[in-house]
């Protein structure tokens, strides 16, 4: 059996990246709002043509089972998925690339690897679906490690085990999104935790990285879905038990959730699961006014609804999705259910929106499923759109565009001004780099006490100085979101991007206690250095 | 002003203790079910006829402002509220009291504490409301130290602020629920966060703790209100960003909850509160069978309905509570929201339990509040007993029974196997030590994994030999929860007395991490020694 292919450099499968007609009709849709564009189609480099450095360490005799030096799994293991990854990646700078990688099939093959490494000072860098936008899985070590190891958990991708009396199940790290879905749906079963990376990240890298999912409300992170966790530390395993809950001293699980690779390597965790749902409501609901849009959203998410969407658009975003191009915000609201109807539910919800002025003149659709319609229509297309935002990433960085997202979470109180701040910046910024671009808002999820804005930013780089533009746009937002009480990452992560944001957001008191705990368990920081805090 | 005064050995203000008829009117509803009971009353000594050690340390100048050996603080300081407390109290033991109490009245009076401790090797002991029932709070913190400090932190007890938009409130950690509802209701806000301590304990207790609440399914845990927290440790303060949710690495604020006093002293934090609940539903639902209300309890739980009330009563629980003599178990249902009726929610609810054989003959009780119907009624029964059981247990105990309660949670797939267990365990250990004795079972709060159940047990004791005669029974119910896949604790904490069983349940990796954490943060090991974990 072939592989299918997954690109090298940008966004997911090779064989889905757009050929030349699609990229000269997207650059054509691009046109009209960068004048200043060139929008010229730039390939990389065939792989196989693509310079690496020589590994400086070679494949251990002890792990040659598994573990290779082979370019092309280098090329694959180098980078995430960021925009500075794809950037380079199509330059064909690939200087970074891990000496190593390793393609554990068992735990034992993983405690071999640590081992080694610990040994030989080599670092470990853990990677599930390499889908990172935040640095998390490169392998730029610097010269205090004898070089860098690529640990793919690939091989550990399947679900051992369904309890449905308690609807959970144990699941291995590596197992992808698809992957693990298709294994749960066997038994009846769903986790819903479909992140935009949802193709290619798996449970593991979700975990460690605490990603945000489906819901818009309530179990917006996969932290709410852990019941416990098992983590391989190079001073042993770290297993919490199975527990709906508990008040046992602080909780051992909300220590893996968020580690990032640098505490450990999460091999399985017990996941709480659903039936898929049965019932569906939603309805799409539209403002002149933000500001309107805004206050609904709150109150909805105030209101103890816990609706499984509540996003928001703004104008710019609604235009950019084709949802509306008449300057309206967008609201989606949708409900969904295994067990019952959610007609009171939407319509209070519905009566929200509409009390903020929403307009939603067709109502709201309400579906239930039966075995003749399956319910995927409602959420279907917009979960597909959703899923192909990456790959069309992928073709506009290879048009010379600067394209890139960040989000945060703050609270209501703050977000005006937070939003204001960053608007400011992030315009500023533009300009003064690339002479121009579009900001977009949406709220991806929201919370009692505030929203999780996500921002959209666009503008045509100048070729050879993207990393440049990018960074400077980058630094006006972190720089804003700091300063305006908002976090660096609600979902995307710290990883070695977000570092230098993430070290001014965290108290100085909890990095001590952090870094002492990564000396308990990783004494030779071996694990990604460079994540989260540094041993002394 | 003169303050009311706390009992000194038993629960709550000292008027509240029952007189001489009661004691005897509430003997006489008990000695039915125990033969063997003397059930004659017994009078803790008058506080000032108790011994007290001398106290091995002075008061030093530099926190003479608010710091004192006074015999009465002392006393009032020595223990929590467990049995083993009371049972002490009442015999007048009271060799473990603390040497000095400090009652600080702001953050650089603490922080003078932490230092003074560290420097003269003398354990500080946060105190909240005094109501652990596992040694939380207890000041035997053995020789290495030259003697204990309690630190009372009733003197904060202010909310600073209150953000209306966002709905969150800055609470002092010393506030006591009574005291912290007072002054959120002026800003017609609730915390709504009840446990059975509720009139006594405060925030920061909660917090230490990771205190179980009100709501029996979703905000079960006072973690779930907490927006940020502030933590004076002897490394200086841990004070967490204010945000509605992260992505950022491990969550800070989950290092605070359930630190016990053994990394900082909780100072004060920013908590999600509601508005007053303007609609209320609830009904009471009768099933002939027990293992029937567990599966209408689970699938409630599985729903998504989000019940604030899904509370089941055994047969003998019911019979004790004076809800049911025939035998039934009960569930009582409840929904309440500030935003919308429940008539949906209480309809789907009680059709499942229904289709499970419950019986609801009279249907559910519906309450819509207005200025002049507030909508107590329904809950404020329920709610009056709850806080009342304390009281009844200290009267029991003065009385000579054996009378205490202990609480899991477990997956549903382990519950009858662990239920079994325990109630195998239990009757034993009861008739061992006690010829025999009563053990009932509720529910307090549901998950859609699992459930945690809470146990009452009742037997006469042996004068003299209370406490030997408890901790066979606790041992014979601690042992049985480990070996069984339940939690030693879903909400009680883990103090001194759960510490054994702690150390096998939290993973080794874990408490290395956790040792390491408050070596950084707790180097000179003052902060309540004993608990959670020993510096090595």
């Amino acid at each position: 059996m072939t592989a299918r292919a997954r690109s090298y450099w940008g966004w997911g499968w090779a064989d889905r990246f757009p050929d030349a007609a699609a990229l000269r009709a997207l650059a054509e849709r691009v046109r009209p709002f960068f004048a200043n564009a060139a929008l010229e189609p730039r390939a990389a480099p065939p792989g196989d043509e693509v310079r690496l450095p020589a590994p400086r360490i070679e494949v251990p005799a002890a792990l040659a089972a598994f573990c290779t030096s082979d370019r092309d799994a280098r090329l694959a293991h180098t980078y995430g998925k960021s925009y500075r990854d794809q950037v380079r990646g199509l330059r064909g700078d690939f200087a970074a690339a891990p000496d190593l990688v390793a393609l554990p099939g068992n735990e034992d093959q993983i405690a071999a690897v640590l081992e080694w490494c610990g040994a030989r000072k080599v670092a470990a860098i853990p990677f599930g679906g390499g889908t990172s936008v935040v640095g998390g899985v490169e392998a730029a070590v610097g010269a205090r490690y004898a070089g860098a190891l690529s640990l793919d958990l690939r091989g550990l991708d399947r679900v051992l085990e369904v309890d449905p009396v308690s609807r959970a199940a144990r699941i291995q790290a590596g197992a992808a999104g698809p992957v693990l879905e298709a294994q749960l749906a066997a038994h009846g079963f769903t986790l819903r935790h479909f992140p935009q990376s949802f193709e290619f990240s798996t449970l593991g890298g979700w975990i460690a990285t605490r990603a945000g999912g489906h819901y818009a409300t309530l179990y917006t992170h996969i932290d709410d879905l852990v019941e416990s966790t098992r983590m391989l530390t190079p001073r042993g395993v770290l297993e919490t038990r199975r527990l709906p809950a508990s008040g046992a001293g602080p909780n051992p699980d909300r220590l893996v959730l968020g580690s990032e690779g640098a505490l450990g390597v999460i091999t399985e965790a017990w996941m709480r699961v659903t039936p898929r749902p049965r019932f569906r409501a939603g309805a799409s609901v539209t403002f002149a006014d933000f500001a309107a849009a805004v206050a609904a959203a709150r109150e909805v998410a105030q209101s103890g609804l816990h609706p499984s969407n509540c996003r928001l658009l703004d104008a710019t975003e609604a235009l950019i999705n084709g949802v509306s191009a008449d300057g309206s915000a967008i609201l989606l609201l949708a409900f969904e259910s295994a067990d019952h109807a959610l007609d009171a539910w939407m319509a209070r919800a519905l009566g929200i929106a509409r009390a903020h002025g929403g307009d939603c003149p067709r109502g709201p659709v309400v579906e239930e499923e039966s075995a003749a319609a399956p319910a995927e229509g409602l959420s279907g297309g917009w979960r597909q759109a959703f899923l192909e935002a990456p790959y069309l990433q992928s073709a506009m960085i290879s048009l010379g565009m600067l394209v890139d997202t960040f989000e945060t979470a703050c609270t209501w109180q703050r977000f005006d001004e937070l939003h204001a701040a960053i608007l400011e910046a992030v315009t500023a910024a533009l300009r003064n780099a690339c002479g121009g671009g579009i900001v977009s808002t949406r709220f991806t999820h929201v919370y009692p006490d505030g929203p999780a804005p996500y921002y959209t930013f666009l503008a045509a780089a100048r070729p050879g100085a993207e990393l440049e533009q990018w960074a400077q746009v980058k630094k006006a937002a972190a720089d804003a979101i700091l300063a305006h009480g908002g976090t660096i990452t609600h979902h995307h992560g710290v990883g070695r991007v977000h570092r230098p944001w993430y070290d001014r957001e965290r108290p100085d008191a909890f990095a001590a206690a952090l870094r002492a705990a990564k000396s308990a368990l990783d004494p030779d920081g071996i694990l990604n250095p460079g994540v989260l805090v540094d041993l002394r």
